[in-house]
């Protein structure tokens, strides 16, 4: 089965890459390579030293005797997109090529643009380039919990029955997203939804939950690590608060510290993508799965990460700050996750036996996150 | 009150501009050109002849002595827009620059992205210069009644009550758009709700039903006439069957012909908009008017042209042809429209009327419209 990861470069994109990979999938990818640029542009770097993406393909090759074919076509080029597909004629599209920070999105107009048309023409021209190249592929895309924020319901999966007046239909479930980036996906969404309904096309739109850890699989040798972003614009919280016990400064919690999400292991999304894999929906289907393994408070993670920290001789705080979002920080949270375990999706270790694997592993870089301590203040403020 | 106007050269536009000026509003508008440029890429032109936007307003001048300011000021140009919202300091955006048709939407991805992009950029530059130069400003926003689709429910105007699991909250309606241009507007919807919410901004964001009808004052001389575009893509419905009718074609109806929508004519629409920056929400208030006078059939709406034509002398027949949309040609369809009803606005006049006026101005007109026959037919299909 050919898999085309679009975004291959990143960090859930290249772990994607040498997991199919290794699981005898043809793997081929692209990638513009915009995270690299605004990572760099906002003062930061992963914390893992990542080589280029051809010099990490030949040694994953090397490696392993597996090929990756990988290019740097720019999804948000209509022409490049339609001959790409032609090349590869894809079963199946990943598509992870998106700008995926909120603060990014929300530092003025020209990065709330860029982030929305980034974003949206990339997944329109992959949708136009499935309709008229390969109409029987499937597009697992990423999406973003954050599409349906904090509402006093429980989320379904997508959509529910209502009653309303007196009447009964199935709607798809209202989105309520924090930042122009969530918005891009929800923009994102509907559009995969109307190219699904119209062409006969179909999708997994995957509503995920922030992921942490650095490896899907240990046996991943050092020169071969995927990206860890801990900055406070591309860094999501695990991984923030674990390069922040790293190099003993306080865990940030923003704001009281009660907001709620859904989080997963690095390596269950890369279970949860293969199960979407492998189980693809009917031809016209459009189909969402809410991706996660269990809901924490912010307050909590950041007990939980300074808890295993202190297994490894590191001595960390917690300071929650000014919250530079504008969120509800107290809230209901309740959101259905039985379509991945019905497909059988198991959860694979705790968030602290992922901690104790990701801790060692961050700590021979404790060098390259303290050089870029500055950048994982929270810069970016969502109010005027 | 200083109204700056978005497409300030559209069919919408140019009216508001002379509708407000006439009632002592400070008038300030800025248009791009690409209504003009659109149009006659498919083949097309408006069927009153328009002159140029600096031409007409230094007319309209001589005639009325009222002013009005243009610019060329593209606002989906970041700079640009800073440096308009500086120099005019609105009281009231009225934003009609956006690409306007569905068809035109559908022409492949490139008119899909251009759309999207021009529409979501231009919206969101508005917000951010809002935000920063006028943040008491009040955002008049044309969305669409095709936002919503055809749900099998009543369709409120904007938010609804739910129950759900026992659980309670108010929630944006559900969106179900059926072309890239009106998904366009569900994400411009979405985008400004936010920026109202995290902002404080206001807004009132317009599902309009399709307009009709010419004129919105009967005093307007010819020379000032508003664009009327009657073409398979830019024309609208009630216009486009106006048009056949003048020059002996068939009026076309598009599949079986149940599909329901809510109409106004232009006046009324000038009516409406009028009222919303009357009567403007209050900071960070995101408030949705449903915009129309009454709902038709297009078999209806098809039979009631037909009739009125006859009057004129006219001998117009009616043929169904196959739909090139994918859409439900047999429907429920229940709109709320009582906010603006509430704020007191009476309908002017049925659309019988409407057409009497119509007609005759069209009639001088036959030989443009016969002129660009070719374009009236609906030649964008919605399936690949």
């Amino acid at each position: 089965m050919r898999v085309l990861i679009v975004g291959i470069d990143g960090y859930l994109g290249w772990t994607l890459a040498m997991y199919l990979g290794k699981m005898g999938y043809e793997v081929y990818g692209t990638d513009n390579g915009s995270r690299r640029k605004n990572v760099e542009e906002v003062g930061s770097w992963s914390a893992t030293p990542i080589t280029s993406l051809v010099k990490r393909t030949s040694m994953f090759h090397d490696i392993f005797k597996i090929p990756i074919i990988t290019s740097t076509v720019d999804v948000t080029n209509t022409d490049e997109t339609y001959g790409f597909f032609n090349f590869v004629e894809p079963h199946v599209v990943v598509h992870l090529g998106e700008q995926p920070s909120a603060p990014y999105s929300m530092m003025g107009p020209k990065h709330a643009n860029y982030t929305q048309t980034n974003n949206i023409v990339g997944t329109n021209n992959i949708l136009f380039a499935m309709r008229d190249v390969t109409p029987e592929a499937h597009l697992v895309k990423l999406g973003t919990m954050g599409e349906y924020g904090t509402p006093n319901l429980d989320i379904p999966e997508g959509f529910f029955e209502i009653e309303y007046r007196g009447r009964k239909d199935t709607m798809v479930f209202p989105k309520n997203a924090g930042s122009f980036y969530h918005l891009s996906k929800v923009h994102d969404s509907e559009n995969i939804r109307f190219a699904c309904k119209t062409w006969d096309l179909r999708s997994t739109d995957i509503m995920q939950g922030p992921v942490y850890g650095v490896v899907a699989d240990e046996t991943t040798p050092f020169e071969l690590l995927t990206r860890f972003d801990f900055d406070g614009v591309f860094g999501t919280v695990i991984n923030r608060f674990t390069a922040q016990a790293i190099i003993g400064e306080p865990l940030t919690p923003y704001g009281s510290g009660g907001q709620t999400r859904g989080y997963l292991s690095l390596v269950d999304s890369m279970k949860c993508m293969k199960l979407a894999i492998d189980n693809p929906p009917f031809s016209g289907e459009y189909r969402v799965f809410n991706q996660f393994d269990r809901t924490y408070g912010i307050n909590d993670l950041a007990r939980r990460v300074c808890k295993v920290a202190k297994e490894f001789g590191l001595n960390p705080t917690i300071d929650n700050i000014e919250n530079p979002r504008i969120e509800k920080e107290e809230h209901y949270y309740n959101p259905d996750h039985s379509k991945l375990e019905n497909l059988g999706y198991i959860p694979t270790r705790s968030l602290e036996d992922e901690l104790r694997i990701t801790i060692p592993i961050l700590m021979k870089y404790k060098d390259r996150i303290e050089a870029k301590k500055e950048a994982m203040k929270p810069k970016v403020k969502w109010s005027k």
